[in-house]
C-alpha cells in the first residue's frame, strides 16, 4: 500500500493564500480554516469537495463481555444492529439528516441477521473469544477482518468515510489497545463505557489489568489487535488503511474508532493525515488517545466538537459532518477581497 | 411584553423522560440532550421542530471608528453589506448550505444602498456619533432602533432567529457595553477585533477607558446602549426582545450579538431562556460575557462550538445550526428501548 506524503508545502501555501484572500479578517474562521486546509491537502486540491459520504457501522461481539465489563448485555449488539437498519438509532437519524449513506457491517455479531438493504455480512465468528483466557482472535481471523475492511471500503462510492461501531464490551477492547500500544497504565485508559458505576469501573479495570498481563507478549500492533481487539475494530483497521490509501477523508468518531486509527497508525504512520477527528468523547481515555493521533509528534489530534458525547455508533462523526461541508464551501464559494471589491486592513 | 416563564418542571421532566427512553445509554448524547431539552422548553413541546430559520445581519457604522479602534476602515461595512447581498461572504455561504433565509438590515450604515432583494433599510442615521465626544445616539434614536428590531422580527416567518451583524468598530461598542453593564474593567473586555496588533489593542483600550469615563452617568441599560452602543446593536436588542416574546429560538453568534443579548437581558431577564449560544468567540471578552448570560445566576451560558472563530456576521450561528436540527431530530425520530425491542442495562 502506498500513502503519498501529504507534506506538500507548495499546496499548503496555495491553500493558505486562498484562505487569506477570502473576505474576512485573517484567520478569523479559526479551526474551520485548518479543517479546510486539511481537506485540501487530503484531496490534493485547492477546491476540496466532498462526495457521497459513507458512514459504516462496524458491529461485533466480545467474549470478554461475559466478565461483566459492560453495563449492558451482549444481546444489545444485535438489537442495535436491527435498530440501525430500521432507522431508529441516533446514527440513523443523524445520517438521514445529512444525507450520509449508512451501511452496517456484521463483522462478528453473536446472532445472525436476515439479508437486508444496508447490511453487509462479513462475519468472522459469532463474537470474539474471551481475552481473559486467551487471544480474542487468531492471527488468521485478524488478517481476514482487516482484508474485509479493505475490500468493503474499496467498493464504496464517494470520497469520505465516516467511522461508526457497535459492540457491547468494545470500550474494554479499545482501552486495552490504548494501554498496550502507548504504554499508559490501565487506570488512565479505562472509563465507564455505556454507564458503569464506580464499582463497575473498578471491576472492569481489574479485569483489563489481568487481560493485559496474560497477553504480555502481544506488543506488535497486529499481535495486540488479535489478542485484545474485536472483529469490528480489526475490520475498521482495514477500512482505515484502505481509505487512507485512496485519499478518502476519514471522519473518526469516538473512543472505539480512534482505537482502530491508533492500530492503523502503528502500521502506517501517515494514515492520521487523512483523518478528521470529529469530537472529544466523554469516555475516559479518549482525550489521552487523541494525544497520540496527531499528524506530528508535537501536537495531538484536535477534535472539532466537545459535547460530552459517549455514544459511539458514528454519532459524533455524523454531528461534525456539516462542519467539513462548511469548510469546503468556504474554500469554494466565498468571495476574495479583490473579487468582492472589499478593502483590506488599514495601512 | 410578556415572556412566560420557561421554568416548567413538568414539561422538563417529560422531555427528560423521553430522552432517557431513547435507544442510547443514559445521557450519552451529552450536551445535545441539554440542547434538545432547551428547544423543547422554548417551544413548550415534547417534539420540538424548527421551521423557516431566519438569519438577520444587522449592519451599522460607528463614529468611534474614526479613533482608530479597528484594523479595517469604515468603508468595509458597506462593502461587506454588498458582499452579503451578492452571496460571497462567509455567512452567505453558510446560510445557503443550511437553507437558512438571510436578510441584511441597514440599521445605520454610512452609505446608502439601492433597494435589493434581501435588504431592509431601517437606517436611523448614516453611522452613530463619536462616543468619544458625546453619546453614540440620542435616546429617541435608540428607542426607534429597538422598535425597528421588534417590527422586523414580528414580520419574519418561522420560529428561529439567528443573529448576525456587521459594523467596523462594533467590538468596541460591545466591549463598552460589557464593561458598563457588568462592572468588569476595560482591560478584561477589550480584544483585537478584526485583527489589531498589541499596540493597536493598547490604543483601543485607552480610547474605550476615556469613553467610559465620559459617559459615567449612563448606567441604566438603555442609557448605556444609547451612549456606548451602535444602531445595529440597538436594533438587535429589539429583535431579541421580540423573538423572546414570541418564543422563537434565538441563536446567538459571537461577541457583538451577545452584547445585544446582554442589554436585552438587563431589560427582560428571561430572554436568555430563549437563547442558544452557538460558539465561544476568540475575541477576548466573549468568554467573560458568556458567564453573565446563563439562565441561572450560578452557571454561565454554555456555547456549542469552540472553534476559535472571531468573524461575526452570524457565521458561528450558522455553523452551529445543524446541531439544533440534530437535537430536534433525535427527540422526534429516535426509537425508544421499548419501540425498538432493545434491552436496557443489565440488572
Amino acid at each position: 500500500m502506498e500513502i503519498s506524503d501529504l507534506d506538500n508545502p507548495s499546496l499548503a501555501q496555495r491553500l493558505q493564500h486562498k484562505l487569506d484572500q477570502k473576505t474576512k479578517p485573517l484567520g478569523s474562521l479559526g479551526r474551520l480554516e485548518a479543517l479546510a486546509l486539511r481537506l485540501g491537502l487530503i484531496q490534493g486540491s485547492e477546491s476540496p469537495a466532498l462526495e457521497q459520504p459513507q458512514l459504516v457501522v462496524f458491529a461485533g461481539d466480545h467474549g470478554l463481555a461475559a466478565r461483566g465489563v459492560s453495563a449492558y448485555p451482549s444481546d444489545v449488539t444485535w438489537q442495535m444492529v436491527e435498530n440501525f437498519l430500521a432507522g431508529g438509532a441516533a446514527v440513523s437519524v443523524l445520517a438521514r439528516q445529512h444525507a450520509i449513506a449508512l451501511t452496517v457491517v456484521d463483522c462478528g455479531v453473536a446472532r445472525d441477521f436476515a439479508p437486508r438493504e444496508g447490511l453487509l455480512v462479513r462475519k468472522i465468528a459469532p463474537g470474539t473469544a474471551d481475552s481473559f483466557t486467551g487471544p480474542a482472535m487468531s492471527a488468521a481471523q485478524c488478517e481476514q477482518a482487516i482484508a474485509n475492511g479493505r475490500a468493503i471500503v474499496e467498493q464504496l462510492p464517494g470520497n469520505a468515510l465516516l467511522l461508526g461501531e457497535m459492540g457491547i464490551g468494545n470500550t474494554s477492547a479499545a482501552a486495552l489497545l490504548l494501554a498496550r500500544l502507548t504504554g499508559h497504565g490501565v487506570a488512565d485508559c479505562v472509563g465507564a463505557g455505556t454507564g458503569l458505576d464506580p464499582a463497575g469501573v473498578a471491576r472492569k479495570r481489574e479485569v483489563l489489568r489481568q487481560v493485559l498481563a496474560l497477553h504480555a507478549q502481544a506488543t506488535a500492533p497486529l499481535d495486540a489487535l488479535a489478542a485484545l481487539g474485536g472483529f469490528e475494530i480489526a475490520t475498521m483497521v482495514g477500512a482505515v488503511l484502505q481509505a487512507a490509501a485512496q485519499r478518502r477523508v476519514i471522519v473518526v468518531d469516538g473512543f472505539i474508532s480512534s482505537s482502530a486509527v491508533l492500530v492503523a497508525q502503528r502500521l502506517e504512520p501517515h494514515v492520521t493525515q487523512r483523518c478528521v477527528f470529529s469530537h472529544r468523547s466523554n469516555e475516559a481515555g479518549h482525550a489521552l488517545m487523541l494525544r497520540h493521533l496527531g499528524t506530528s509528534a508535537q501536537e495531538g489530534a484536535q477534535p472539532l466538537l466537545d459535547l460530552g458525547l459517549r455514544l459511539g455508533e458514528g454519532s459524533g462523526a455524523a454531528l461534525a459532518w456539516p462542519l467539513l461541508v462548511s469548510a469546503c464551501a468556504v474554500m469554494r464559494e466565498m468571495a476574495s477581497f479583490e473579487s468582492a471589491g472589499v478593502s483590506g486592513p488599514a495601512a
